[in-house]
């Protein structure tokens, strides 16, 4: 069930102006991506219908922390203590690996709550050396998936951290946010930005990554009320859900009466998500919810739910995770900062609890990537949404004589002026410039010929049914918002 | 010739979540801040705004790129060797200081092009002790200012910088942007991102971070064709100059008739920054360009213009800078990586040169907020313009009862459907409401009262005049787009 997907896609990428491997130059440097002209766009896009979806139709509020964050933040998250991996080094050729992957890999153990000692003793007493060139192993250590730095001069500087989530810093700021929130319960919290994990083995382009992008969400809830009375809109939808028994097809409604589904906002949400993921162009069919087990759950969470995608190129991919956080964080920062987080609701003092809504950018761009592309006979189509679309529209010159050229860029300036993204495209016959603008998904095309100097009118092509029609210069907005 | 009007915005911004220190419960940590609810919006408007009148009105690219980037690239651009202060610090109370500005401000000296062995000598020549405690001041060495760090693992682990700037690593992916840009010259490449430096000193809020966000321009262009057609657009635009000798007023034609502009696209780009800054909400007559003296210029620029705005409050404030760059960035990259950076036009064969762009986005934040305070005799407005406003308006129901609420809710849902930034706010009186709205710069507030149910109309109170008028529901959205 694999298919060369994958490898068009990075293909037209980096062709393409979509996204390409960063430092390139300099020999490239894993985990890190730019996003060219094209991909911009795109994300921007989707990060704008990421607001759309819950800063304008939820009233949640944005913000934007720093990426770089002082010690303590990292202490109180445990991120200091527990964000990290278990490694060891092949002594003869230097190759970096995570000691619990060889020990399972090489001999079929469990390692489970094994420390260092433990993994240490295993590699010694099972004779585990390099699997590249048979060297011998370094000693274990632990290897923090955080970039630390150092903020100010001097004897006064202060150790800080480039985040792993955005969540932690949002949480920093909870007592403004409920003065702002008007001291009401629940409010939700948007933050997009940038995270860092210094992965030990990235991979797949936008699937792992060092710098990646982020839309997390910290909805804040009174413990007793984790439920909205718009789960009414989306009780009816249909899901599937991954479960080890296999796909089991059923309904939001029919999970959380059930009990499945603990927290009613968690299955709300998944919904919203799954909405969310088709207006950003993911194949719907490709989506499925899936349960986090209780072991790979995080002792304080009751309940936490994925929306994952499947890849008939790449498999399986994690596209936003929901989980109910308790008071788990608030309560860690208030321990460590001896700063108040509870509020107080008629008489009730208490910490809220949240829920986690926590998107990444980069995955559902190359899913949507994967689910628009299109393959006919004679040409390569994204079949972009509307709303993903880097461009709005080419305007295309028939001929670059006779005053079509002085024609076209002022049809080109109008669009412009009326806040389109479009581009203007002169070189090479009509049909090489249809080819590039489907590669691109650019939903219209424009061609400017003898007949618009007659009577105003232009051809605008749409790009899925390749279908043409005349519309005049002056109707063409018009045509373009619908 | 200074007024209080920072330390009110400060207050205001605190308040009613616009920005507001990071880290506030650990101790807070200089040079970071957080953008609240408010100050998000207005910060992706700002950035909107930049987009609308590049990516859109000039068609140019845009990219996103890490900002972590390994050491050669700072090593190619110069910053590991040159991008430092010389440091000292007190023996006995730690205080850190820039060692050329300890010994000019204790003696008066000129430290231009002073190394470290001379501050050294100097230092202790002229006696000079600690500002504070009058300590022994320890060795002067160098302080770079970029925050090191190191990814991956192991001995194959890398050094890398948090980047001091966007536009580095806007030049590395040159190729591929020439190739996307269908080997034409000229084209711009915008990349709005956050930078960092581990300033000493950080200050006055958005004035100077160490973690920042920037919106930078490198437009490459034929060494020879240092012109564009539009230029006749903004020829005629009066514009002050900052001079040695006092303001002089004149026209950027004028400027460049005369040779004092030497680069048209300089002076081009410098009309549009001012337009820009206009439509951002800034005060026009506080705006002045100040041309770079030859021993504050890059010595591989040409020419160098800032334009900067004149606070009442705290002085002058460098909004954006705009220089000549000549081939120095791009042939810094192809001498350190070997990678061909030449351009092959029509037989020449040349490495383009670079006109840049360099806006800030936490500067024209703050100078657009205080712009746009007013002070009446009853209220504090911020008169944003529409395109910066945080929301298009504020649904209030006149009271908690006889159905108004559920009205007032329908209207709020109807305007959110239609894709409106808008807030509902309920609680205190219509007065109160206004000033809470007024505060943070709303342009409308619609208030819902008995005569809604009665014959579906609701007023409509304009900001800036406190106009009233009564609008029919169905044309509410077209009275707000207006």
């Amino acid at each position: 069930m694999t298919d060369d997907t994958y490898e068009k896609i990075l293909d037209i990428s980096r062709r393409r102006g979509i996204a390409y491997p960063s430092f390139e130059i300099y020999g490239g440097l894993s985990g890190f991506i730019d996003y060219g002209p094209v991909g911009s766009r795109i994300k921007q896009n989707v990060e704008n219908l990421i607001r759309k979806f819950y800063v304008i139709d939820e009233g949640f509020l944005e913000v934007q922390c720093p990426t770089l964050s002082p010690e303590q933040v990292w202490i109180a998250s445990g991120h200091v203590q527990n964000f990290k991996d278990f490694m060891t080094e092949c002594q003869k050729c230097g190759e970096p690996y995570r000691a619990d992957h060889l020990v399972e890999q090489a001999k079929g153990l469990r390692t489970e709550g094994m420390g260092i000692s433990e993994l240490q003793e295993t590699i010694a007493k099972e004779n585990i050396t390099c699997p590249k060139c048979k060297g011998r192993l370094d000693s274990v250590y632990n290897y923090n998936l955080m970039f630390p730095t150092h903020v100010g001069p001097g004897k006064g500087k202060v150790t800080a951290y480039l985040r792993p989530e955005t969540s932690q810093t949002t949480y920093l700021s909870f007592r403004r946010l409920w003065e702002f929130a008007r001291k009401k319960l629940p409010f939700g919290v948007l933050q997009i930005g940038r995270s860092f994990r210094n992965e030990i083995s990235p991979r797949q382009m936008m699937i792992r990554l060092r710098e990646f992008n982020q839309a997390e969400i910290q909805v804040f809830v009174d413990p007793g009320q984790k439920e909205t009375p718009r789960f009414s809109e989306l009780a009816g939808m249909k899901v599937r859900i991954n479960t080890k028994d296999g796909i089991v097809e059923t309904t939001l409604g029919g999970l959380v009466g059930e009990k499945t589904i603990k927290v009613q906002m968690i299955a709300y949400y998944l919904g919203k998500s799954l909405k969310l993921f088709e207006a950003m162009g993911i194949k719907p069919e490709r989506l499925q919810l899936r349960q986090h087990e209780e072991n790979e759950r995080a002792f304080y969470s009751s309940d936490t739910w994925d929306v994952e995608y499947v890849s008939p190129s790449i498999g399986r991919i994690e596209l936003v995770g929901i989980a109910d956080r308790s008071d788990y964080d608030l309560s860690a920062h208030m321990k460590l900062s001896k700063q108040d987080m509870s509020v107080n609701i008629e008489g009730r003092k208490f910490v809220p609890h949240v829920v986690e809504i926590a998107y990444g950018i980069d995955r559902p761009i190359y899913c949507l990537l994967e689910s628009c592309l299109s393959e006919e006979a004679d040409r390569t189509i994204f079949k972009f949404t509307k709303e993903v679309a880097p461009y709005t529209a080419g305007i295309f010159p028939l001929t670059q004589k006779d005053g079509i050229p002085e024609k076209a860029r002022a049809i080109f300036t109008m669009l412009r002026d009326a806040g389109f993204y479009t581009f203007y495209d002169e070189s090479g016959s009509i049909g090489k410039k249809y080819a590039r603008a489907d590669e691109i998904g650019v939903p219209y095309c424009i061609t400017v010929d003898y007949d618009t100097l007659k009577d105003d009118t232009v051809t605008v092509r749409e790009r899925d049914g390749k279908s043409q029609k005349r519309v005049k210069t002056n109707e063409l907005v018009e045509e373009l918002v619908k």
